[in-house]
């Protein structure tokens, strides 16, 4: 049978607002017909929401007559949310409206391996100061959406043997957090952030896509039927220690041998070509060369690519989407890496998976991470249970 | 923004249902309690339900008074469902209560090869012999599930380019049947239906399980977060066609080379111990080889089972499930097949993704096929939209 939660079944107010989450206006009347419910049970379940701000009447130069509107509208600046994206050695800082628009952010250079203590007082200071910018009260900020990068338990907002993460392991961020600011704190890992960034900005209307990263690590954030999926332990999409076929006596970080972040991730690309006889020392070396032809640097790419979509050719197969994503810096490298993963996933999958199927490049670019740390913590606090506990405070 | 279901959104008796779907007595304060609607309303919601027989008095014998109890609870056998599972050579058809009890079934040969126009003219026939056998009427069965052999477009119902059944491609399935029985007919193909019946009847509390069925064909169905994900064109598990290591010259029938299927499947491992130099003509001769120890069929099944555990390894890293159940007659040769797939997985898979990871044989066994497809016509059953469809007829 399936699962029944039983929070979700009463008529509450935050069942009512999920009615508002399309944009649109709503009269009462519509409400009532909508659900089939009495107007005076209407006006008592959307009270508290107009009270918070939540709700509130369509402005005059929406509304059609000389009466005070009749017409709700979802008031996006009521509340914002935080979103805070650490990469291995940045991390960008935003405040954003209930609709995703980003008020302010910040981009700056800070490295993950400082350890918890040294980036979360960071951030909480930083998020003080960009609120404090806005002139809101930090009680306005209901939610803190955090990408990492490294495996993280969701449901506790722990990291769970991050490799490129010293002191982070098993640290329990949203109490650390918690103790300074009040507002709910949701963490991730950065390419499942990264998916719902890209799907929010980007495809709004697919709900069967797969994001991948490509840089010095390769990972992949998996929404199937519009929800991410993470996993029973929370390590769902984590592609970059699947064995592919080329890497038989490559060694990985992780103690295998084969596995495709060995095989094809940046420090392996650059590797190659620099046996190639192309002196390239990082990653954007590499992406200048192969941007200005190098051929050496192309053939490597290339190469990276098809290996890439041997393992999404599973992907396909397993999980059916509409469309895959291919994000990260390697993904810059113009069509090179695409290319390759087109040749193999066309190649490799059954016609009835791949008929439909686009891969494509992010458009999203480097926004995409801290978008979705943003969307992470917008779809916490519009959810009915969040707007319920807040009604009733 | 996450997607809004405002059919979901009014607090209808399809609604007040579900919360009779735990199987416990309910009393109408509980209900307007646990709602926070008026007593009254909860009355006005109940009614219909009641009328309908689908809530009923709990009996004298669960009562605890003298006076009529005031406890209701759902009454599974208000109604029926059918399940059919259609296999290569066989088929099974049988009537349920709402719990997913199996009132009555019949278990024949039959071959899919014939075609829809004579399968679907038997089960048809049969269906009305047993709800007749049953003393019920045929507006007591509410749906059909159907499992085929083959894939599925499950929102249609329609069979997509199916290579074992003639005849099927593309063919209406619930619009053939809905022009003698008015139940609604869902389709969906075998494996999805048994990761659904072996849920039901082994794992009601896992929500993230992948079953496998290994026979002649390969495939897979996967439940993530409690959901059969069917991906975006019904294809999601379709795990027979991935490129396994050790099939670099192995051509599969689906046009590709080194499949899974085409490797590990049972006639290449027939194929493999005749070649070994035993004797073996189908699947039950190689059952009973490797019972009785033969050292050629034990080999080639174990090995058949590295072969799925390298694909299983990969669907571990991408899905991250609780348990992975291994059903299909190969599964019946012991424990070899499994031994197999744990030896790779296990070795191949990451510590975090692999901790809590069981991997099982198949406990429902042969009906596991026949239980999923009562209980996926026990979701739509009971599921709140069908039930306001019902309450407003």
């Amino acid at each position: 049978m399936v699962e029944i939660n039983k929070a979700n079944i009463g008529f509450s107010s935050g069942r009512l607002l999920q009615l508002f989450r399309d944009g649109q206006p709503h009269t009462k009347a519509e409400l009532a017909d909508q659900t089939g419910l009495a107007r005076s049970t209407i006006s008592l379940r959307l009270d508290p929401l107009i009270a918070l701000g939540l709700i509130s009447p369509a402005t005059s130069a929406t509304s059609t007559g000389g009466r005070p509107s009749a017409r709700l509208l979802l008031n996006e600046s009521a509340f914002v949310v935080a979103g805070v994206d650490f990469g291995a050695t940045h991390a960008v800082a935003a405040i954003a409206d209930l609709s995703g628009k980003i008020l302010v952010s910040i981009d700056t250079k800070r490295q993950i391996s400082d350890g918890p203590e040294v980036c979360l007082r960071w951030m909480i200071a930083e998020l003080r100061h960009l609120l404090g910018g806005l002139g809101l009260a930090e009680d306005r900020l209901l939610a803190i959406g955090i990408g990492v990068p490294g495996p993280v338990e969701h449901s506790s907002g722990k990291p769970a043997n991050p490799p490129i993460m010293p002191g982070w392991d098993a640290f329990d961020i949203p109490e650390r957090v918690n103790q300074e600011l009040k507002a709910r704190v949701l963490v991730d890992n950065d390419v499942n952030v990264m998916a719902l960034g890209e799907r929010h900005a980007t495809y709004p209307d697919v709900n069967h896509l797969i994001f991948l990263k490509a840089a010095t690590g390769i990972g992949s954030g998996i929404i199937s039927d519009g929800h991410l999926q993470r996993g029973s332990q929370g390590t769902a999409g984590d592609i970059g220690h699947v064995r592919v076929s080329r890497g038989d006596n490559v060694a990985c970080h992780c103690g295998n041998y084969g596995c495709l972040e060995a095989v094809a991730g940046a420090p392996a690309i650059i590797k190659n070509v620099n046996a190639a006889g192309l002196p390239v020392r990082n990653i954007s070396d590499l992406i200048d060369a192969a941007k200005r032809g190098k051929v050496e640097a192309i053939q490597a790419v290339r190469q990276a690519g098809r290996d890439v979509g041997e393992v999404l050719s599973t992907c396909v197969s397993l999980i059916n989407p509409e469309i895959i994503v291919i994000g990260g810096s390697l993904a810059s490298a113009g069509e090179h890496l695409i290319a390759g993963v087109r040749e193999v996933v066309y190649g490799r999958s059954m016609p009835l998976a791949s008929e439909n199927l686009s891969i494509v490049q992010s458009k999203a670019g480097k926004e995409v991470g801290i978008i979705g740390a943003n969307v992470m913590a917008i779809d916490y606090v519009l959810d009915a249970n969040t707007i319920d506990q807040l009604v009733s405070q």
